[in-house]
């Protein structure tokens, strides 16, 4: 007896279906892709039906639509657990000026650097905002990523946080990436309040956080809190203070750790049951031991170390060797690193961070879901998980990494739906 | 009175149009990109007849054909002066197993390592060859390469080497990315020959190149000779020898040097009057100081120490300083940097050999282009020559380099023909 699906993407040289993990603890398990060759898909209502071997899945099922992979592999989209998006402008201009010689201190003296970016961002509409960001979209649509996680933290105010949050939604409506959204308003301290760190974080408590919570609430959005714990921005007590009263307003937590000092930040977000902890470049031994202990997922940016060619990059074997679960994302912002491709990602783990493709490719998907809460939803291609699956230009998962520069994604299916 | 012209790119925000240099002396002016603010291009029988204002222009031509780049940029296509297409296979297995921690040793034992795709490219008919490589320059083409260089070294024997030079043609005829080819017997030493470098040489000398030059009369098609000098490759009087020789029977020349060891290969290349030296990452002063006496075009390639994780890069400060002329190259190859995309070269040299956006582009195509002996014709958009552009998806070509990772590029014109 056959049964009708809506889709059949058959005939995939392999199918890399990433088998197990329901949670962080089992998303540990890197590098045991599960591939079938010759393998098929079936799905009904933008979710996975079945997987498995071509010819005992045609014989199962019929299809209104399908889509021949034959020599190509087929893998889950990609999932990037740790954007900026929505921001407004750029900063090309600045990358000229340091090319040229110009100092990090010269162009923050000329108005540049974060506050540049805070300063469009405020004063765009929201529609404008919106409009600014929907490119970027379906740039990371066209380069495989499926779903993705988005921050405010370029308004430092509360209208303009909140505009971030409403730009948000807007952009969930509007086309096919899913949007996991974060409230960051941590993010950096404004320059009205330079030197006033201690009032801004009271301001974030008393003010922001209370009107997100608000927000979320009449929205029924899901929010995480984010904070930037970094030397000479957000110290361990503040982000305690800021992640605590989060908490018991009821966000997820994620933080942003170990960029370039290690404060403690990663054993602070294993303690409080983040979610993610993320950047961890400089993250010390014993917060290393921490990420084996809990789990908080480790959410690594490769982009941008690279995006400033500084040398130093996660130090992925240590944290995999302490048990930790790793994940990879984009960074995507307009000062450090404006890049919307997880292959590139991909590319950067495999030599600066000694991944194998297999480690980077779960460090894509499954483990970014999880690094965003939504393990049990994306990131694998299994029975009842949502169909956001990519067709890529090869028939070998492994040329991902291998190869760099280009886009090798050919066809990107969302719920089911066949984008491109 | 208008003229009717075939094709006008109209309204650009940005027009590149590189002025200038008709040959590499002048090419060195690197940094003096000719910018048209709301820009027009009018394009002829695949030629160039005029750059400047839109109003300037729609006064003055009307057109069977318009293609609207309002609020994006247009450059030339970018040229590609050093790839190693074509090649047969990959070696996506060898990257995993490096990346598990095996040495370049166990690999090279195992039949790894250049040895492995030069099996691979030998064993391959005429036919799955040309097939193999249609998508690498498909690939090529939709991230804005318009021309490029091809070469041999996979044969490493002459009726395999032979079969590459007909490989070059066929793929010449049947897509859009113009091909310069060069004869590079002297890529490596074959297995068949292991210990027995000047016996190869000879080989290379007494039957190759004639045999070349001879397929090179018979089709009409001018070759450029190169060789591989490097420690433990070709030394630097094989290296003469050879070049020597095949410059008596009409060659051009090009020469890889100092990718590993600099021994003098640059010199070398300068005093012969090779077209360009390509790596030049080892390059000692004396050969940087000869770059800027000679016409020899430094062509650097950084995808190729990124795609080892490698820390050194072309000293392209130091050769700019010196008066040399710089180009940018992906060196496309199955072993050490699958690349097919210049905006990631861009990227690498922005952050890795200190150029600015403008010096980059300019070395991506006006400077690539005398780095393969066509300067006059391809590489920036002046009146006369090919009308070979790419429209971006950007409106400022600073965009090039500050971002990475996506493929920018929004429609390619070859020769006049809209491709994508």
């Amino acid at each position: 007896m056959m049964q009708s699906v809506d889709l059949l993407v058959h005939s995939a040289s392999q199918l890399c279906v990433v088998p197990g993990p329901a949670g962080p603890q089992r998303g540990r398990e890197l590098g045991t892709l599960g591939l079938i060759e010759d393998g098929t898909v079936a799905v009904q209502d933008g979710r996975i039906v079945a997987t498995g071997p071509t010819a005992e899945l045609r014989a199962r099922y019929t299809a209104r639509h399908t889509l021949d992979a034959h020599g190509r592999c087929v893998i889950p989209g990609f999932v990037d657990p740790h954007t900026h998006l929505p921001w407004y402008g750029d900063r090309a201009n600045e990358f000229e000026q340091r090319l040229a010689g110009a100092s990090y201190m010269e162009i923050m003296a000329a108005g540049g650097g974060i506050m540049s970016t805070v300063r469009q961002t405020r004063s765009a509409t929201l529609e404008a905002l919106v409009a600014d960001n929907l490119p970027r979209l379906a740039r990371m649509l066209r380069h495989g990523t499926t779903s993705a996680e988005a921050k405010t933290g370029y308004g430092l105010e509360t209208a303009a946080e909140l505009k971030q949050l409403e730009a948000i939604v807007a952009l969930i409506e509007r086309q096919p990436v899913e949007l996991t959204a974060t409230f960051l308003p941590a993010h950096a301290v404004p320059a009205e309040y330079q030197g006033r760190t201690e009032a801004y974080v009271e301001l974030v408590i008393a003010e922001m956080l209370p009107a997100a919570a608000k927000w979320m609430a009449g929205r029924g959005v899901r929010l995480y809190c984010d904070v930037f714990c970094e030397e000479g921005v957000f110290d361990l007590a503040q982000t305690r203070r800021i992640l605590e009263a989060a908490r018991a307003l009821g966000f997820g937590l994620k933080l942003h750790a170990d960029e370039f000092a290690g404060l403690g930040g990663t054993s602070l977000a294993v303690e409080l049951g983040a979610v993610s902890a993320d950047h961890l470049v400089q993250t010390p031994p014993a917060d290393i031991a921490a990420l084996g202990r809990g789990r908080t997922v480790a959410v690594s940016l490769p982009g941008t170390p690279f995006g400033l060619a500084h040398r130093d990059y996660t130090p992925a074997g240590a944290i995999l060797n302490a048990g930790g679960a790793l994940a990879l994302a984009t960074d995507c912002n307009p000062g450090t690193c404006w890049c919307e491709s997880m292959q590139m990602v991909i590319a950067l783990a495999c030599r600066y961070q000694g991944l194998t493709q297999a480690q980077a490719l779960a460090a894509a998907t499954l483990n970014a879901a999880h690094a965003i809460g939504r393990g049990d939803e994306i990131g694998s291609l299994e029975t009842g998980k949502q169909a956001d699956l990519l067709i890529l230009d090869v028939a070998d998962y492994r040329q991902l990494g291998y190869r760099f520069g280009a886009n090798l994604v050919h066809t990107v299916v969302k719920r089911g739906h066949v984008l491109e």
